[in-house]
Formats: C-alpha cells, structure tokens, sequence
C-alpha cells in the first residue's frame, strides 16, 4: 500500500523522520513515497497544487498525507477523505478542495478517536501524532469510520476566470523548479494567437517544446500540469521577470 | 528491516546514493529511509539532536546508519551499538551519547573485520565503504560482535543546567526549518510564569499552539522534540531575532 | 526490482512524485531509490559524473532513469540502454557515455512503441510520459527490444588529458556538498611530489583523511570517486579559492 507524503516540513530536522517512523511502527509494509516536503511554510494553495498536478498518477488506493497545517493544535479538524480511487489525510483547511472539486462523490471523515493517534498528542505536531497514525491504519485497513463521525465537507470553487473587456485577468499559480512561470491559463483555453503581458513584457510566441527557443527567449508553452507556463530556454522565466507568485498576467486574444 | 540514515552528505551527490547501493546489494529487502542528509556539515551535536528527537518513532530493532565523520579515515572508531529496542552504527565522536544516556544498557563493538566492509575502503568515505556495508549485514542478522570486538564506550552526561542569581542560562540547540528556535529548557522545567530573555528581547507569552498568537508575534510554546521553543506564527522567530545556534537565552522566573 | 531516479528536476514541484507514481502503478514492487534530483538545470556532464560515480555500488540489474533533458520534446531519442549488469533509460544525450566507455559491450534501443508510455505524452515531461513508463516495464520483466528497434549509440571517448611542456592542464569536474574540488586527475595518475596550481594558489600536500590537515589548511586529497580532490578540512575549498566547475588546475610533478 503506498503512502504518500506531501508537506511545508523540509528535509533538515526530525519531522519527516519522525512520521515516516509512526507509520512504520504501525505497518512495517507501507510503501512511503515523498510527494514533496518543500511546499513553502504555511503555503496552502502551493501544495493544492502540486497535488492536484500528480496525484492521478498514483495507484489507485495511495493514501495522500498532506500536511501544510497552520493551524495545528487549533479548533481546525483532522480529516480523511475517500474518493473513488484515492484516500487522503489531512487538515481541513481547503487543501484538497482542487482535488475533490474534480471528484464526483467523496466521503469525508473527522479523526477524533484517541486508539488511532499517537500515545502522546502535540499541539504543533500533528504530523506525527495524528496524521501519519491515521495513514498508517488506513493503510492496513482499517475503516475511516473509525476514526470519527462522517462529515459534511464544503469545498470552495475555484473561482471563474476574470475577463475585463476581453482582457483574461490571469495569475501566475507557482513556479517550478527550473524557474518555469505557471499560469491559470488551461492550456485548452489559450487562443490560437494571443499576447501575454506581464511585467511590461509581451510573450506571444508558443512553442511545442524548450529547444524549439532561442536560449534566452520568453515564450509561452503548454505545460505538462495541463496549464500554460511562460518560459526561458535553459534559463528562469522567474528570474528574468522578476515575477512571482500571484502576480498578474494579461492574455489578449490576437488576429 | 527498516535501515535509517542520517549524515550530512547533502542530496546533490552520489554519496547517499552509493551507501544505498551498497545496502541494497548485501541485503535487497532492506527498507531503507532518509532520516535527513542536511546535517551541517561536520555538525555532530545537530545530528544528535535530530536522531535523539525522533529514533523512538521508528519500530523497534531499526537499524540506524548516522554519518557526521570529520575524523574519517583517522584512528576514530567505527561502532556498533545495540540498545534494547535499536542499533546504531557511527563514527564513535559522541553522536549517539543522547541516546545511549537514555539507555539502561547498551553494547557497542567496533567494526574491524574486513570481511563486513566494501571490497576497497577508502580513506574518506566510511559511509559507503564500512557503515552501509555493517548495516546491511546487520539487517540480514549478522551478529554484531562478528564485526570486532566489544569494547567499553564512554558516554558523555548532558552538562547540568547553568543557574547564576537565580537566571537559568539556557542554550538556543537547534533552529528548525520553519526558523523556530528550540532552546535546552525541557518543557516541564519551564515555570509557569516566565520571561525569556534573548537578543534584547524579552518573551513571556506562553501559547499552546501557533495560531492563538498574532501574525509577527514572538511566543513561547512546548515543542514536540520535548523542549520549549521561541516562534513567530507564520514566520521565522531566526530571522527576526539574528539569533544562531549555541546563543544565549536568560531564563528568569516572574511571579 | 530497484529502479533508481537521476534527474534536475529539484524535490519541490511534482516531478519527482510523478515519475515515481507512473512507475509504482505499473510495478507496485518496484523498489524506487533516488540518486539525486538536484543535478544543476540541463547539466549533462553533471549527471554522468554523479552517475559513473556511485552506479557500480547499486544491485546487478538496477534500472537507472536518467533524465536531464534540455532536449526534451525535440527530435533526441529516448533510449534504454543494457550493460553487462544494469540497465538504463535516458535521454540519447551523452550522459550516459561515462558510464558506456566502462562496459565491454552493452546493446541501446530507442523507445517509440506508444504502448509503453504513458496513456497522454506531453512535449515538455518526457520523464513521467516516457522514461518512468519504460522504467516500470523493464522492472516487470518486459524484453527492452519491445520498446523500439535496436540502434547504434555512438558514445564519445573522454578527451586525453592535455600536457604542455610537461605540465598536465586539468579540470574540475565536480564541486561537491562540502566544498570539495573534484578534478580530473585520476587517483593512480597523481606523481608522488607534485604542484597544483589553481587561482594564484599552489598546493603541494597530499593527506591520506582529512583530519591530518590544519583547520583551514588547504590539502589534495584521493577522493573516493577515484578523482584527485582540493580540500579544505571542515571548510569549503570552493569558497576559500572561488573557484568553480571547469576552471583550470595546472598539475607540476616536483622533485
């Protein structure tokens, strides 16, 4: 059974250790997988993305343990939450809403019975005291009924593109790794000519893939998330733009 | 048979990777888990800390490969160490000695039998070549005293806390990735009313979890490794102090 | 089956999950290990060296994904490539001709049979749409020549190092986690009394472990990838001589 982990916990301290040891005392035959642990702290909607983009890669009944909680220890509850093919621990603070927004029915459940977290309970480390003992039972089939009662679940829409005299009002929604700008532009949605505009830069050239650009280029590619991202050949769009997170960008239609 | 690493080999090389291989090869059903690679470099008391924090959550008999060295290839012993519920190989510099003070007994053995290393062994990577080759034959259930002989191991005591005028002098021991400062002061010797003292601040808020503080506010709060630490809800309580590790904390009791 | 993963791709994004995620649905018991994913972006020659560096410590039939790709969605073959012992999947980009050079005879194939790759093939993630998927086959036992024909590899020799009036001109090749100046002169090439000159700096010292040296004493040192390395003990000798990958060594032998 794979468990996969999905935190803002890094890699330097004993936090990812110390879950991944909970879940091995329990079932010394789950398969732990890293999602990531470098969400930036606190940073709900990056990790909704970056699950949301690889989860349908999963097999089917990986158990996700998200973990970005700035809340822990408060009045927030502990969920899990089955879908038709997947299992998913975590806080209830919207993080899973753009995966469950693509789910036709789920069962949600809070995780209030003490049998199935740690001995000791933290205020500051649910990841360790109840997320990762509620995926590791999970794991070995417990019922998450157990856990606690059902529950209603409200999961927020993502909200409709804004559209301001045929300008689409567009958002950069992460950046990756190599400096890559990824947008919420679907990249069914990008019209066949159109000019991107931001950071007084206009990008209206797409390209299929990276080496078609001169090294330096910006130019704009669909993205394998299913969005389009503004890119630099070998280089970081990031960097170049001086862009981040959440800034704006202008998609005009063009002929 | 879980085999835990932690070294500060960082993840960019293939240093991690060759000890893995090399345990992989001797035993091919090891569960091998990175407890973390980002040790400072050369910083032992950290990898103390980290492993002391979390050993206890990983099942028992895991064998646990801890590599801060910088006496390799010197006349510094390569140990075994059997505590009742787990096994340790290391370097023997004082890694393991918060552990093994919380052990009734322990048996250590030196590793000097060529039979249980790589087939070369260089001079500045017992990672590879002596501890992952003793931990996976360890893992199959290869006795331990097979390796060499068992010898007397001294162990440290954690120095008594500094009192000076009624001012416990405490210690800033490890600053989390989150940029939490945790201090030697364990949580049940924190009086319950309190001013901590540090870079010409003074905290006296005592929270029981992060959320119940204001954004920016620095706080006290009981940490899940078991000692009181200094945050900031939703930011660095390191960068908005410049305090470093081994910096002084006055801790003084208030009525 | 152990199948382990190369790549830049960093551990932040969704990269990483993914390919591991492909690969779990299609080989559940595959034993999925990372070498590294933080290999500089498009850093070829950085991959194979960490690659040649550790793959011989890995099990006999180790899949290896390999995947720095500045190429990615072009016309550059995705290739599998047999040796003797392991077997890797890669981008026809060079990175593998280290490792090739050492093996008496190996056989490539191209992978272009859509039924091996992932059900949508993006143009910009060939390393979850098509190196993981064939990864996850070869681990299940299917026969490599499935994935495509048999092709010709030609595989570069490494250049013979260069002496002018009798001074070797060397490199460094690697910069490794500590600081550690990897070059091009192997172990055995080394004379016994020697110069290496590097930015207005000379060293002359060769230590057999890093503790012989003065804190701060700059060394050489046989390093445990069969290279030659520019040491500093407990410091960084990238950052005391400022020095980076490819700069130039001037190698003297000394009487």
């Amino acid at each position: 059974m794979v468990v996969a982990l999905l935190t803002d916990f890094g890699t330097q301290d004993y936090f990812v250790a110390a879950m991944k040891g909970v879940i091995l005392s329990i079932n010394p035959d789950a398969k732990i997988i890293d999602v990531t642990h470098e969400i930036p702290p606190q940073d709900i909607a990056s990790a909704a993305f970056v699950l949301k983009a690889c989860y349908r890669d999963f097999p089917r009944d990986t158990i996700f343990v998200c973990v970005v909680d700035p809340g822990v220890g408060s009045e927030r509850r502990a969920i899990v939450v089955e879908t038709e093919d997947y299992k998913f621990v975590a806080p209830d603070n919207g993080l899973l809403d753009p995966v469950l927004l693509k789910s036709d029915s789920f069962k949600a459940f809070s995780i209030t019975n003490r049998k199935y977290m740690r001995s000791e309970v933290s205020n500051t480390f649910h990841g360790r005291d109840i997320f990762a003992p509620a995926a590791g039972h999970l794991s070995t089939g417990v019922d998450a009924a157990e856990f606690g009662g059902q529950i209603n679940l409200t999961v927020k829409n993502i909200p409709t593109p804004v559209t301001i005299n045929g300008q689409r009002d567009a958002r950069v929604i992460h950046i990756d790794h190599f400096g890559n700008l990824v947008t919420d532009i679907s990249n069914n949605e990008l019209p066949d000519r159109f000019e991107l505009e931001m950071s007084a830069t206009t990008v209206s050239n797409l390209y299929d893939f990276f080496a078609q650009a001169d090294l330096g280029e910006l130019f704009a590619i669909k993205g394998s998330s299913g969005y389009v991202e503004i890119a630099v050949r070998e280089g970081s769009a990031a960097d170049k733009l001086k862009v981040k997170r959440g800034d704006r960008i202008v998609v005009r239609p063009h002929e």
